[in-house]
């Protein structure tokens, strides 16, 4: 744990916070904190700052926390997700927000069994300490904001435009070839919306789907990913793509 | 499964095969193979094919198989990597062989505990398995060569250029901001050793060693990700900028 997340309700207008859970318990037997110690905290889609442990109890810890002005930006990318197995769910939320995604859009697929929408995983009490986590991990305060869409074609032509409007698009297909790289090209300062589907892969009329709706092709190459472990590398290559083409870091020689 | 990898030493010379172990059981519970079923097999760090059924029993299934004639190429990336926590490790092997790793080199750090050394998932009994179950994923026959040494200085000065000669060196660092496409791009047609460190980060020490021995520090930016999610962005890394910069798919408006 690099940082302390605080709920708003939870932080006086002065600063003043007790934290009585496992993050009292991490504080006090991991970090082992005593009256005086410094830690990082945030508030959840707030500030960062520091907070000073005002006491220590069994049970709770005191902080005095000071913020900074800014709160960070949120990510540049929001995900599209055909669900996967509820075991593979369970361990991408903290990976998504670590990585950082602004939204996590879940959906159903033809190839998605049904009754993968009836896991605990996908209620809020599951998903959202597993999130918290993740976000704890890199020091970020931006809770991704999950929803949950059973059926993709209303999702696709009803709310995107809404949910996630003015984002270059992209889908992203087990041995699709076209590079993040290239798709992401030339959309500096654009956010990216990046749907990817199930193992067994989008099938036609999902594709056209899609296409209808301006998502450009991308993907890994030949190589069929297990679905977490194909979300972490598309999302690195989306972060990759945005963050050297706003800082201008990609060589001019080619 | 979305291949049966076969032991050298399990198929005749005229391509007979008789499994008998969880892959015969996937067979005939999952796939639900009959007599004359065609399924898709390879051989470790042999070719791909394609084998018919010839029985099918409660404990074990019989395949006649036809290979290609032609092997794999290795993954174009080796992976040094400092020993994560034994849960994260074990978490990673199947990732790292679906993802593509030449070698796997695990070494120590100042900020890794040393009694993950002794854990049991760094024994061959326990991540082979995990090795293939990936490269069974991805279709892939090529089993990642995993070594473990208990000091990074003698890995590095005395051992790297033998194990992993002519390739470029990577060095990733929580933190770091280099590109690795930055890094990679006009280095088509060589391999790739990509170093990554511990959660805590290489120390200075370490730093200096990786580069007196050529290492190019790369990164992810800000975030510090956990081992495995690092892992998987920064190999997904790689492999995209070698898949880019060797099929000439990156655009040439830049």
């Amino acid at each position: 744990m690099n940082l302390v997340l605080l709920d708003p309700a939870e932080v006086s207008a002065s600063g003043e916070c007790r934290v009585a859970d496992q993050r009292s318990r991490h504080l006090r037997d991991v970090l082992r904190v005593t009256i005086g110690s410094a830690i990082r905290v945030g508030v959840i889609d707030g500030p960062l700052g520091t907070a000073t442990v005002t006491s220590v109890a069994d049970t709770a810890v005191d902080l005095r926390c000071r913020f900074e002005t800014e709160t960070p930006s949120p990510p540049g990318v929001d995900l599209l997700l055909a669900m996967p197995r509820p075991k593979v769910m369970r361990r991408l939320w903290a990976q998504l927000a670590a990585l950082g995604v602004g939204r996590i859009l879940i959906t159903n697929a033809e190839r998605v069994e049904r009754n993968y929408f009836d896991a605990h995983i996908l209620t809020a009490a599951e998903y959202r300490p597993l999130l918290i986590e993740g976000l704890q991990q890199v020091r970020d305060t931006r809770l991704p904001i999950v929803t949950v869409h059973r059926q993709l074609k209303v999702l696709v032509e009803d709310h995107l435009g809404t949910l996630c409007p003015d984002t270059v698009r992209l889908v992203a297909d087990p041995g699709d070839e076209k590079p993040v790289q290239d798709a992401v090209a030339g959309a500096a300062e654009r956010r990216v919306l990046l749907a990817v589907g199930p193992e067994g892969g989008w099938n036609d009329y999902e594709r056209g789907l899609f296409a209808a709706h301006g998502f450009a092709p991308v993907g890994l190459g030949a190589r069929t990913l297990r679905t977490d472990t194909a979300c972490i590398a598309l999302l690195a290559l989306v972060h990759e793509a945005l963050r050297t083409a706003t800082t201008d870091l990609v060589p001019k020689g080619y």
